[in-house]
């Protein structure tokens, strides 16, 4: 029986940018020793404390269906963190807890485009974001970012795209290249979306992982918290990626009609994960800055490592992930990620999987224990270097 | 800014039905005793050991990205369960894990159709019916099931509403009505499914609460496994509605396209919720009959004594309601309802709430204990008969 022709084209018809990932599980089952730098999970699970917050909730009875918005405490608490790391008045109204940011993302492209619309998107991109718009029936445009700008989008390119869209879907901190959004580039996307009517759909699922320069939500620049919808979550910033707990911001009018989807979506979020959420958040900077600090280690030792080497990285400045460029080895991302995958054992995603100008370089993810990851980066430099020089 | 008129028009505009349910719950927090018969959730909360389980897995390191359509071993014991319940093979290929039976629904719509489609449901319907459809951007289309014919839809208005349709959302054991379809009217439905070239969306949340008759899934009739959608959920069965863990079971090739959806819808459900969810399922018949015995009793008490006092029940087989007709008080339902929350503190939900076909009508949902249920029974057909006097 045949599909609606929107879910059989999600993905485009092509892969999901994920064989890597599969081939190198399946080689981990196989009982080969591959060094993992694909997803971006910390090594550190969650930690138990807050698993423990989780067991006294459920225990105590917050096991009935949730409040499909969230409950207010959690609502108070995201609200409260969004108005502290951006200077604009936030309060419940303005957020839904949603069940992680692509739960948020889904909705949000719901909320502001109808069928058929046309939707932006930064390439490079994350994996899902093509399939998102498709998802609700949505038509998915990509704006490429160009490796020689530091993969910062331009305005002109933008304002070009924008005639008829919707939307624009940005990432900033940027997964994957780890690029921080300059605030020249941010006011540039306030413009165009403020002269071409758009809804600005921000993930900031990064934003407690920058390493210099300074994040800004597009949401704080003037005229713009009415056009924006942010989506955030406590999987990266909390080591939670399991707990499915995220959340959408926006505006309160907009946000009553996202309450409404999830409650023909979702049903909201189990009440014992939005305790466990809350407690989470109420350990405050330090426990963050603790989950974030192996990422800012590895980033710092990597980026001096390959530096040194004179393997050129995208000049990043966040993210628990490296973008390096290989193209001088005369290979695409996804033929460098296969040789070594195939003959190092070391997994790292092609630069291709997040869309064509990220064609000719991988993303690494900085997941694994120090020493296990210098000795991949070491490695990696070596094979850069050897098919370099095989193709002066 | 504007948001999509799909997302505006979700709930057609009007209420979401659940007035009621707000009026009594601020009742409640303002300190009034109200009998509450809204909603349909166990008043006894997830069992211990369950929750145990839960926290197990979670210290146990399963925090970390859950397996998108669900781990294996739970993806097999749904199989198994579906199998056993139907006689149909049923493999994990045939089963998506989702965040609660309304995501699977929204799945499936999703999956079934296009923008623009036209799916069917029937007219009485859960709340959420119509509007998961138009989230889709589908058109929905109400097939009215008549008080007279038992609440159990004609073949004969299907086939007419049918011609230009992609899918048809059933759902038995039945809410609101509490009604079980006949085999006769199952082998109708698929008659049509067939003639028409449909989908058949299949909610059996209720499959555990039946207390006389048998549940006959569409997928088990001849031709139709490759075409049935089934939503389930160990809401209901398991009393773990605030765990939101479902499923969709459909054909393989469907599926995986549907698990391709639920990576950019949801990414999935926590693993410590799944496990919790595996060893549910593993406690067997015996947990479920403990789970579902009082509703069984309480609906066995309530049909009796209303019965003696003359009351009209639709015949009700299954579920955890109860439908009463109270249209001989000239009153429409929702109006019998606020009569009833305002002059005597006992909610229930109006018939209107679940669509026109089931107006004068009440949904009374059995979920208080045993002697306070009767109290307000007791009253309930008190005020039928002093209003039906008043009327006549």
């Amino acid at each position: 029986m045949r599909v609606s022709k929107r879910i059989a084209g999600l993905t485009g018809g092509g892969s999901d940018g994920w064989d890597i990932l599969r081939k190198s599980r399946q080689m981990i089952a196989d009982g080969v020793d591959v060094i993992e730098l694909t997803v971006g999970e910390h090594d550190r699970r969650t930690e138990p404390e807050i698993l423990d917050e989780m067991d006294r909730s459920a225990h105590a009875g917050h096991t009935g269906y949730p409040a499909v918005p969230g409950i207010n405490a959690l609502r108070d608490a995201i609200a409260a963190r969004v108005t502290e790391r951006t200077g604009v008045a936030t309060t419940r109204e303005n957020v839904v807890v949603t069940p992680g940011a692509q739960s948020a993302l889904f909705a949000a492209h719901t909320a502001a485009c109808d069928p058929g619309d046309t939707a932006l998107f930064i390439d490079p991109y994350y994996t899902t974001y093509p399939g998102t718009i498709r998802g609700v029936g949505a038509i998915a445009r990509a704006v490429s970012a160009h490796a020689d700008a530091g993969f910062q989008p331009d305005a002109g390119d933008l304002a070009k795209a924008a005639p008829g869209a919707r939307s624009l879907l940005i990432n900033s901190p940027n997964n994957p290249t780890g690029v921080v959004y300059a605030r020249k580039t941010m006011d540039g996307i306030a413009k165009v979306a403020k002269e071409h009517d758009l809804w600005i759909i921000s993930d900031e699922v990064y934003d407690t992982q920058i390493w210099t320069g300074e994040h800004v939500s597009p949401r704080q620049l003037p005229g713009m918290a009415e056009r924006c919808l942010v989506a955030g979550s406590l999987s990266k910033s909390h080591a939670m990626t399991g707990s499915r707990l995220g959340w959408l911001v926006g505006p309160a009018e907009s946000m009553a009609h996202v309450e409404n989807l999830s409650t023909h979506t979702t049903y909201g979020v189990p009440g014992f994960i939005q305790d466990a959420g809350l407690f989470a958040l109420q350990q405050g900077h330090a426990f963050e800055d603790r989950i974030s600090a192996p990422f800012r280690r590895r980033h710092a030792a990597a980026l001096a490592y390959l530096t040194k080497r004179g393997v050129p990285v995208v000049p990043s400045m966040a993210s628990m992930y490296l973008m390096v460029d290989v193209r001088k080895s005369g290979l695409s991302g996804e033929a460098f990620a296969e040789r070594l995958l195939a003959e190092h054992h070391i997994a790292v995603m092609p630069g291709e999987s997040f869309g064509q100008a990220a064609a000719g370089h991988l993303r690494v993810a900085l997941t694994v224990e120090d020493s296990r990851l210098m000795d991949a980066i070491q490695t990696l430099a070596n094979v850069i270097d050897r098919l370099s020089a095989e193709a002066a």
